[in-house]
């Protein structure tokens, strides 16, 4: 049997547990491929750092071009993250006639139609089920499993580093700077945590999401979105005096026949499938007309967990199922066969709003007011009495709100910072029911 | 572009599902198929029952016979359940040159290896997703998504009569005869409810999931089981004093090397994703080397989540994925290649044990006596004054042990049954932390 031989470049975290299935587990790997699946080339920048993993020195390079060009390697694995050099390590290695594995959401959420077009094209194509919620097979789900169904809804939880703050200071009471220094402190965070805790880790991965379910090519950029950096202890509090807990949600619904995007933090009812997801887990929920509600939890990140995604990958070219999967992916084909893209100003949802009061008589008919004014009715209202007494006469103000548009709730906001009464801005969050 | 063509055996409620999927979202079946996908026969023995899709009635036949032999066939769908005559149907349709979709746990956990075999034998393949845990696409998982890791243990809620039966006692706090009643009012469970309470059912989708994941043929009818009739509501409150819930799980697990399979009613802690699965849901824990625990949770029964997993095996079949997948599935190979299985009695596990006792001194000594010399630790113990005074002086006294193997624990059980002060069996539940 001819083996599979396959380049790796990045030989980073990922790309060091890639090594070790591919390298430590060759017999397991052959069952699953049918022949063997030699890794004859690991290129990386920096090959003197320590991994966990021992490679034969001759397979180590830093040479990527050799790597893409060597005729005698099938299959590319790209694990540099990233959108430059990524981009161009994967166009050339199209070109050079080989197939495609990545875990690189941002590549995939910024280029993947241009990337998928030009796969098409030369006849070979990319897999990617390590770009989304790491050894959760959701891209399996999506592509394969669930082709029977018409998709209403996604909701998911993919972003590790939020969870785990969103979890410790739920569950240990601390701030979020304090839950954010110990996520950095065990590596959950990086020292620049913005990609995570902005949402927009979450929004690409989302983007991918949303083209398979949905054959949509959206810029993740534009989706509306709001990271948890703005949740606050308080909040976490008032929700699960509510019910709920809070999690930052991915979430792509068909709504009257469009499309709505988003990313933000949302208060999810305890003992439901998504509020139960602790930690650095990851978890989508994906309901098709068909098949209902289908749920998927497991670890989003780390080495073993999205390199068992990747080899996965690399097992489903080598068998000779991933070229046909990838034919009929609805990414880079003719955008206006997807779901049209809704105005995010029109989607509906019950808010929770945070403010910050004056405590006097004729407040809460001041806000209740505005939000009347506007449609908008409140479900619940939280007013605790301060004690001890606060000294400034500012106390908290928690309502939640029925379901209304997304736009006059905005307006409503605007219009309530406004207030004499109302001192900061309004903390303002959706509501899963 | 040449049609698939398909034929359904089997017009119950799956079948008339599936029927649904196929006649009514043509174009999207053809989308994610390449192309049409036609269902060009239907056969059932009863053609008068009313049901929810309405069929062309040329498609409409009683004669199983000229559907398989139907040249023009590619696909036959058997959904008529239980062993004959299904399984000559399938061998059938095998010999007739035909790829093989069916739902059938009971044909599968009985007859698989045989029919896998012979599929092989003549080039052909079967098809399954369906079989275990309805919508929950598990089986691809296992022989796709997963298969780079050594799969260490699953632990599964495949019986959603069960769980909805057990979700009413808790949440109702309604008795199992009941709950059972009100389960059979709303069709979740059948008139004769013994295949799904006894864990029978159960057992038989652990025995395909068991051959998927470690290579085993075992016989469904060894599994060690215990069904939810013997759950009481007493036992949902102990359990929940405790911080458990009491489901039905069915578990494969590699402990020392060796496979131990078996199905009983176990406490779960709560608000670990297992414990919150509710009502007539299904769900799935696979633990994996490299991936870690995944979980899988969706509708394990009903109509269109079945029929959303029968048509997407027939897509994975007209893709031409699908014969890939079977050529690789280690069922109906040769079993020394797989995980051997253990000897149930040395299986560890905690144990809940609820006894009725005489109240007076020196019971509680004479009961922790027996378990002390099995080295069967004691880990708590519930007993509380009865309230109202109980005439007969019988009361309720609750132990969890600490981890025990299986056959100590049953030579414990059966000493304590023999005590003057033991009143009735001893109830007896595992416990998974």
């Amino acid at each position: 049997m001819t083996p599979a031989r396959v380049a790796l470049i990045g030989f980073g975290t990922v790309g060091s547990g890639v090594a070790r299935l591919l390298l430590e587990h060759r017999d397991r790997i052959c069952r699953s491929a049918g022949r063997p699946v030699e890794l004859v080339r690991i290129v990386d920048k920096d090959l003197t750092r320590p991994r966990n993993v021992r490679v034969p020195a001759e397979l180590l390079s830093d040479d990527v071009g050799a790597a893409i060009e060597d005729p005698t390697v099938q299959i590319v694995i790209e694990l540099i993250g990233g959108i430059e050099p990524a981009r161009t390590i994967v166009l050339k290695a199209l070109q050079a006639g080989k197939d495609v594995v990545t875990a690189n959401k941002a590549l995939l959420a910024e280029h993947g139609p241009e990337l998928f077009r030009e796969a098409r094209r030369l006849g070979r194509s990319i897999s990617f089920e390590a770009s989304v919620a790491g050894g959760v097979p959701i891209i399996a789900a999506l592509s394969e499993s669930l082709v029977a169904n018409e998709i209403r809804s996604i909701h998911a939880i993919l972003n590790g580093t939020s969870n785990y703050i969103l979890t410790r200071m739920e569950q240990r009471g601390v701030g979020y700077q304090e839950a954010l220094a110990e996520a950095q402190k065990l590596g959950y965070a990086e020292a620049d945590p913005t990609l995570d805790v902005s949402g927009a880790d979450a929004a690409q991965k989302l983007c991918i999401l949303a083209a398979l379910a949905f054959g949509v090519q959206a810029d993740w950029k534009c989706i509306p979105r709001q990271g948890i950096d703005v949740v606050e202890l308080a909040d976490l509090r008032y929700a699960g005096e509510l019910g709920y807990t809070i999690k930052l949600i991915a979430s792509a619904e068909v709504v009257d026949g469009k499309l709505d995007l988003r990313v933000c933090p949302t208060l999810v009812r305890h003992r439901t499938p998504l509020a139960e997801v602790w930690g650095a887990f990851n978890a989508v929920e994906v309901v098709g007309d068909a098949v209902g509600r289908v749920f998927f939890h497991g670890q989003g990140a780390g080495q073993m967990p999205t390199a068992s995604a990747v080899v996965a990958d690399v097992i489903d070219l080598v068998l000779g199922r991933a070229p046909i999967t990838f034919r009929m992916l609805p990414i880079g084909c003719d955008p206006a066969r997807g779901v049209p893209l809704a105005d995010p100003k029109e989607a509906r949802s019950r808010f929770y709003l945070r403010l910050r009061v004056v405590d006097r008589p004729g407040v809460l008919a001041e806000i209740a007011g505005i939000l009347g004014r506007l449609q908008i009715s409140i479900a619940s209202v939280i007013q605790h009495e301060p004690d001890p007494p606060v000294e400034d006469g500012v106390v908290p103000l928690v309502i939640m709100t029925h379901a209304a548009p997304e736009g006059p709730m905005q307006q409503a906001i605007e219009a309530i910072e406004k207030l004499a009464v109302v001192r900061d801005k309004v903390v303002r969050f959706r509501v899963q029911d």
